[in-house]
């Protein structure tokens, strides 16, 4: 309806609309929760032919994408991942991205996910992507640590609940010969002791000495360590020599272990922040 | 602390921790706006060696990328993308994901980044992608028709800006022959006419004449089409027969006009929902 | 743990709880609605010996303590009040307390409820007022005319369900001779039509002449007027003289008359502002 | 548009607009502190004579108003007040409103402003209220004690430093027979020990001395006690006696008292809960 004779001008008529946006700012000194979730992975695991009840492939390609998360959110401090889904830990104190809600779960989100086709082949082979997957994402707050390491807690609980089901579902079609629908049948109401007891007597496999990975899940966290090269000086009157330079670095770390209990925690002090700051 | 005989049992203890995620539905009724914006593209553009002033491959694996967000979440009605940002309009009565703000835009942030990847090698041939990279996105929610044409104008308007700048830029650079720093000297403080001027007198070269794809970025939207197909039917008491069957089909189209004016969403009426609903 | 030797450095050290506040900006150009409603009215109006079904004395309070706040907080438009609730309405451009949610409803809320102890005598005169009454207030965002409309409506639509039942109940209690037992018994599945029935054929009350302030309950309006007034001038070289100076003022007015129906808002076309805006 | 032969179908035509509601649940496990600050306070003092720099009896109003609130909603442990604000402290685990952030800003609100004008005649005596007076409110939440004490300090320093300043400066005018300008100039660029130095060697005042309500501000807390009341009471086949009854009560304290250092929390541990939950 006006007549600008500047695009500038014209911009400007328009940049109102920014204020449409809102601020979501995540409460200060709160563990920040990213949890990601594979989007129709049921499918996606059949289309790929995933072996069952796991598929190492596709379980280390998810910690390879969570690991390159890690590597450019410098502010995650422990990462935690099952079957489809990995969550972020950032630590309370973060000011990455001003704590904004949208932009730490989008960021989290896209470079999971572009990860996840760019590694595909070390982890798959010959086998092809068939098509890009996605992921959906969630941020919850705990202001606490008892709260956070409840949070971990549920996750790798979540875990251990599936994969002993799967674990003896699998086992009685793949070595009992039953169909899926006898499988369902059988474990209808049956308790953990009763699995493990399915496991053991049946198959002669004790539960416990299954892959940790499988067990427990796959924790990423931080490790520092000593990186020493050798680097070419010249001091003032003086000839150039080789000197060599240690440096402190961290890389991520993967580790299959209990996280429920306080022996993780004592053993890695150095993951959780205070309360009383 | 406690002790307990069973994972279920466990994990129940710890389930409370679900109460915290909290409720980020947008309000309804109005248009949701999912922006995403390149990560360190002006870096990841010269390691990959983008052409100056505008890489037709990089502009088509945006688009192909922002195509693949669009037929996974139907809801979207119309999308807008320039440089290394595309904006996802979703219907104001869309009741995708329950209208959950977090769950939006980590989908599509995820689907369009798994895609950039996968889609690559179609664009990039035989350049190779160095490390995977990320997008970061955000929502903005539009009340109104107005407000959100508003929106698209002001990234169209942002568009025309850029590109006018960066044509003028690498001219003067790329047939000029002055050096990035005389060019930018150059044009500091000239107006939109005066960049026109530059080009017209100097290079002969009409903006007007230049790539509408790159003056006016790109519009995706939903284009219905009749599809008919062959069926082997068969009616009782007849002998099975073949039978042409047309259905409505839609598929994304891509545009490259402007956006701002009356025509274009005259010309496309059914995009925009009446306000008095 | 730390000494500082001034107050002033004393408190720096805490101000970073400020941090803390979230941003709670309502989403420009959407009507912003508050409503309040009674804690314990139905306690507080039998402890206050409240005629049935209405007291007009409570009813005019309510009007007075909304027709404060309006006065205070200008950009309240409209206001609509029943029973012990009352609705107020900002214009969808209003800035008032740059739209945060939480000092607009705490506001009004806080005027309300001052306003009503304060105004109490002027309609209860010489019954004293107990203790002090509270209200609790929520806040809601329409982005089209149709949703606000939509909004008024339903509050209408439950005043007017509420006084017929209410009208018959106690009519059956007060003129009828039924306990309050026996009146609800006795309403028990009765539709709007059956209830009009009893009133008219066993109490020869037509419900349509009941009074409308019951019926439709309050609408608040800003009406303008012209008020002129003698003010007393001297030009130069001239003697001091009076002059008669006309502005246009505003006040609050009461009506009560249907809303859901277009009448009431072709007849106020300045309450709501152009959704293509 | 649509006839609709009931109120009932009329009614559930509108009612999506319910839906409209966000949900403003506070994060759990975290202290709520709703903060009611008066408005326009330093004209409603000028305009009921308020006296400088204290005045009892608008103090103790405010006192007993936030009492009347604390016995209203009873998950506030703690309250602290000083000039014309007042801040309640929800305890970290209270579900009071299942947490939704509006009810509780306006329900203290609301209770506090009804209160202020209920009680102004046991303050204030003949000298009348003018008009109802408004409070706006805010909620802000802290995740552990630390920041919660914090937030608490950082109110008492603010009380603190204006009363330092209010003291100084109206003994300069009240006693030192200077103008407000002129007190205000002299004050200019002093520190908090210039400012004790003025009272003590020009006026013989020891600020230490002076009402531990003005320099401290109030708080409130729940106090237990034990409540002995007589009860008749009769066991079968006895005569009904006099029986002693004790109940644990509790009511609300004041205190004016520092709750900056340690000493007052370790005084009243109760108030608190641990950050471990």
């Amino acid at each position: 309806r006006h007549f600008y004779n500047s695009p500038n001008m014209a911009k400007s008529k328009f940049e109102y609309v920014r204020s449409f946006e809102t601020d979501d700012t995540c409460l200060r000194n709160c563990y920040i929760v990213v949890r990601l979730d594979g989007r129709n992975f049921h499918k996606f695991s059949e289309q790929h032919g995933f072996t069952k009840p796991n598929d190492n492939r596709a379980l280390g390609l998810m910690t390879r994408s969570a690991q390159s998360v890690m590597e450019e959110l410098e502010d995650i401090i422990i990462a935690y991942g099952q079957s489809d889904e990995f969550s972020f830990v950032f630590k309370r104190t973060s000011n990455w991205f001003k704590r904004r809600a949208s932009k730490l779960m989008t960021h989290v989100a896209s470079q999971f996910s572009s990860s996840y086709v760019f590694y595909w082949k070390e982890y798959f082979e010959e086998q092809p992507l068939l098509y890009p997957p996605s992921f959906d994402g969630r941020v919850v707050l705990y202001p606490t640590n008892r709260n956070l390491r409840d949070y971990l807690s549920w996750r790798q609980a979540d875990c251990h609940i599936n994969n002993l089901y799967n674990t003896v579902f699998w086992t009685l079609v793949q070595k009992g010969g039953l169909t899926t629908a006898q499988a369902e049948d059988r474990l209808k109401g049956t308790l953990a002791a009763d699995k493990n007891e399915i496991l053991f007597s049946e198959f002669d496999i004790n539960y416990n000495n299954e892959s940790a990975l499988h067990r427990k899940g796959t924790i990423l966290l931080w490790k520092k360590h000593e990186e020493t090269v050798i680097r070419r000086m010249k001091q003032p009157n003086a000839e150039e020599k080789e000197v060599p330079v240690t440096r402190s670095k961290r890389r991520v770390e993967n580790l299959y272990c209990d996280i429920i209990g306080e022996q993780f925690w004592e053993e890695h002090p150095d993951i959780l922040e205070e309360d009383n700051c």
